[in-house]
């Protein structure tokens, strides 16, 4: 059985940080609902928990560049991938992050 | 839905620059124009946003080669691609970016 | 004849961790036992024994980022795998543990 | 349209130096004219521009090995090319000319 | 004619480590002897012999994890096979060990 | 036009090294000539000429390793080949070299 | 004509170690020769000559593990072929030897 109760259990190391892919609308404008094939995927995410950060060449924590809440811009390739229930989730590095997306 | 609004929301992380190709002219001189197939494409962006900058051994920032406004020219492959709307932009590394182009 | 008498006495060298995945549930919640191929392996790892960590450039060990009993999400690929009797188990090295599974 | 109005609008970056390859001779020394075909690419350039340097590990510039005008030799493989109106060029990284050619 | 007279004779350079795999029974607990084909390999070996340590960043030998008649995990794969009269020999590299068996 | 007069205009850059391929034997002993298959290249070079070495992590020249005038041996591939006139001649890295050849 | 008129002309660079294999017996106890098929190749060398080692990152030469005379176990794969006269040489980088031969 999985020991995860919640995805707010999960505590990222070093420089990792765990995201979520924010979901396509997957209706129209006019509230028709569109097939999974016809909703194309965004690289955008948000961050839920970030990691201590890794060690510099001194031993020192470098922050990460962002904070949970934050929402980010994510490469199309690469990140580990993670399923909380019927939720999934993305582990990347913090300086894999493309950008942050301001509102 | 999206999290962009506008591609001015989008602040890059790092020492990764925000670009966006310059179009090529799609008609003629005398205004005729042309097939999407006859219009090759530019290895010439501009600066739209530009990173804080990696950290060097030493933990300071180093000051990107570029700033927002800047013509610059961008390798043949790698970056990543960014949609909004319906316009296409790039994120590359500031050491990736080839030259500047003064007018 | 193996020369490990129990798992107990693994101790990993330099940054290596040594955990058990956690398995997952073989029979449904009424009780009833699922063959094999239904059983999903989950990607979280109990931690038995963690090494004296890595030297840094300075020649200091590098604490590592776990302590046995806690629980952790391993990557999907990598680590080396170790069979003591029936039971499986793994060493990862410390940078290649994602996150820690808090209670 | 293409925001280089001419070669001299190109400021390399960091360590890249512009150059444009020296054009073999197109006609025989009794002045007829060469097929394409028959004319052998040279392995020789001449630098048009020079980036300001990459840093070093202390963050200090590392000054260019050559300097607009002089003659040098390049690698058979790799370099960006430029193409500006007809002309072709490329930008190699310092540190993959292979010499100079003195006159 | 090999200039090994023994085993004893080999002395590992910098980091490397000169191991034995530990032998599976080839008989089972009743005393009958299985075929080859039935005893599979074990990634475990001893030690019997250790280089001076590699060289760090500032000149200084980083002294070997482990020491003679030491019990080892060895890696699957890797390592470079010695062989001296009719016993197998393995030569690794001290980072390549995964992890000290005690007693 | 070739813009190399002479190969004594070649001014190798940083590391790199200058040099010519020691030419076997065409013919016998007793005079006769052999045809080109049945000479086997040599890995032995003569230096032409040295660059001013590369700069180390303290921004300091590595002093090249040989002089013009010495006899090397070359690896047996690598190397930028470069032609002046109907001689061939190859441009090596410093380290690439294997040994000097004393008289 | 090949530069080299005896193997103890050759002068290895920087870390690099001339050695030559131990020949394995090609006759039995008893005295009868066995053809080269059924000889194999031993990875134990006797070393010729050594460079005066390579420069470390403060640029001090690192003094090499091995000295002409030694006998030492060579990796099964890599080093560069030499041949002088009829006898076959290799050239080893001083850290891929693997072990001294003690007598």
């Amino acid at each position: 059985m999985s020991a995860i109760k919640s995805i707010r259990s999960i505590a990222p190391l070093l420089d990792r940080i765990l995201v979520q892919r924010i979901k396509p609308e997957a209706k129209t404008a006019t509230g028709i609902f569109l097939p999974d094939s016809a909703v194309k995927e965004l690289n955008e995410a948000k961050v839920l928990a970030v990691g201590p950060g890794a060690y510099d060449r001194e031993g020192k924590r470098v922050a990460p560049s962002v904070q949970p809440g934050d929402k980010v811009l994510i490469p199309q390739f690469g990140g580990s991938p993670l399923k909380v229930g019927e939720e999934e989730y993305s582990l990347f590095r913090d300086h894999e992050l493309l950008a942050k997306i301001n509102e």
